[in-house]
């Protein structure tokens, strides 16, 4: 973490292609670590809607203290009028595009033909493998996956997904990027579905679903058990460290304590079942209760002032 | 949450059985809400341990902002020599003992003589349903488990498990007492292994272990992934209220358009092996390499500081 990133990109300016919520927030990630960012997307009007968001989402930054210069960081964000042009002489270019395969496929075809050689391309799919819609191009070495958690600018953690055809050198460059911008990368090693990061909360919500199926608990009852118990401490630790400190011995001993229990109650769940409609409409039902569909936006700005105080706060303590 | 603890209990004492880490701090809770409580260990020795902790943690608790007065709270924390002594003319009793069957067995039916008819009796246990030790006892209508997260004066959360003897009065008084002293209360409506709590650390960790098994992450990127990604939402929203927010039309949308993904992930993991002996070794090895043995005591201590800065800025913002 000692080199900046515009040492990282030896100077060289990003782009980020498709400028949606995702995207807008890659634009804010890389321009707030000083890089000129190239914005670019096909679609009419994406621009004009990318920049008043942008421009929101820097005044709500601003007065949160996460930064000091928000007219400075807006002037390094250009929009591109063409492909080409946003990825001209660029060191990285974050893909932002729609979640579909077959669009994936078709931009890293565009992108073969306009990337310069040395230009590594991040995906931010959240869970499609990149040998999905990269394999036999030539750039495929220079792809991986760079998925974010929503909002980029405020939640640190970017999942790195090699494919087999990446290089090294690749996950090398992505993870010295993001690190130098004060993203958390995190390593997977091998493609596998939903990667790390929605594998993980996909068994927390198989379980948290079948409690509510099973008359066993409500869904804001389980809302309660994470956000006012398991949730504070996964919050600066993770699980493994959280179990490492709660036993005498460290976590093996833990895992001898607790291992067996665990194992039982893994092995009493039968995940044959999909979600069921009837399932489906009863959590709806219980959480239009508790927040009415029209509150939804309203309730989705809280949530955001609320990670920009704990962003102001972690970036204080340098925790 | 309009009544205050002492109009719960109708003005009188609490017990607190067992004067361990998890007993002693709720004699804390109790203490703090204003309750007069009477901490009892048959172990010798206990109650001078206990006492030499309440005061540490009660200083650091000051010095945090979390209490104004922590000698008067210690004041209304007194050792009783016997069990009856200690649960004569309480209206509740908190089990706290050792986590045995037959050691809390044992314990009821003690209670069981002792205690007056209105008593009701809170157990700490994590995961032993009341019906395996209390049984057959005239005192089963008046007994439950209240699991709380460990430490339970600094973290809210507390498991209401009923057993299927539970009276309906003994759940909402207890509900009433937990939430009138600031904790929240989580209504789990039948006895099952693990409680709500556990079954969903569980699912989370029997992932988690698996992946590192697989090779696919390190536990400090497992780590890493959640406290840097999804345990900032879950800190203050849970599982169902993040994705509730993270679809345009509310949690069904999101249901209809992930539930696919996340029953195919289930789906994929086999959970018919324990963590082997293998796993155990690699996993403490790579914990003891982040964190030496020797400092986990350091760590512990850390942990509890950050947790207390979370209920200070809980407390402050009545969130």
């Amino acid at each position: 973490m000692t080199r900046s990133p515009a040492e990282v990109t030896r100077g060289q300016a990003v782009a980020v292609v498709g400028a949606g919520l995702v995207g807008g927030g890659w634009a804010i990630v890389f321009a707030r670590g000083g890089l000129s960012v190239r914005l670019f997307d096909a679609q009419p009007g994406a621009a004009a809607s990318a920049l008043r968001l942008i421009k929101e989402q820097l005044g709500a930054m601003h007065a949160a203290g996460l930064i000091d210069d928000p007219t400075g960081v807006l002037r390094r964000i250009q929009f591109a009028e063409t492909l080409a042009e946003a990825v001209d002489g660029t060191a990285y270019v974050q893909e932002s595009a729609f979640e579909r395969t077959d669009v994936k496929r078709a931009l890293m075809e565009d992108l073969d033909r306009v990337c310069a050689l040395q230009t590594v391309i991040g995906s931010s799919t959240s869970g499609i493998p990149a040998s999905q819609f990269v394999s036999g191009l030539a750039i495929a070495p220079r792809v991986l996956i760079a998925h974010p958690v929503n909002p980029p600018h405020l939640v640190p953690v970017v999942e790195l997904v090699a494919s087999p055809e990446t290089a090294p050198e690749t996950i090398e460059f992505t993870r010295d990027l993001m690190e130098s911008l004060g993203q958390t990368a995190v390593y997977v090693r091998k493609e596998i579905e939903g990667f790390v990061l929605n594998r993980l909360q996909g068994v927390l919500l198989r379980e948290a679903w079948a409690l509510v199926e099973d008359g066993i608990a409500t869904c804001e009852d389980i809302d309660k058990t994470i956000r006012d118990g398991l949730g504070w401490r996964w919050s600066f630790m993770g699980p493994f460290e959280t179990i490492d400190l709660n036993a005498p011995g460290g976590i093996r001993d833990y895992a001898v304590r607790l291992g067996p229990l665990y194992h039982s109650i893994a092995r009493s769940r039968d995940q044959s079942r999909p979600w069921s409609p009837e399932l489906m409409d009863e959590v709806e039902r219980q959480r239009r209760d508790l927040l009415p569909v029209e509150k939804l936006a309203e309730r989705r700005a809280w949530r955001d002032r609320v990670l920009m105080g704990m962003a102001a706060s972690r970036k204080k303590e340098q925790v």
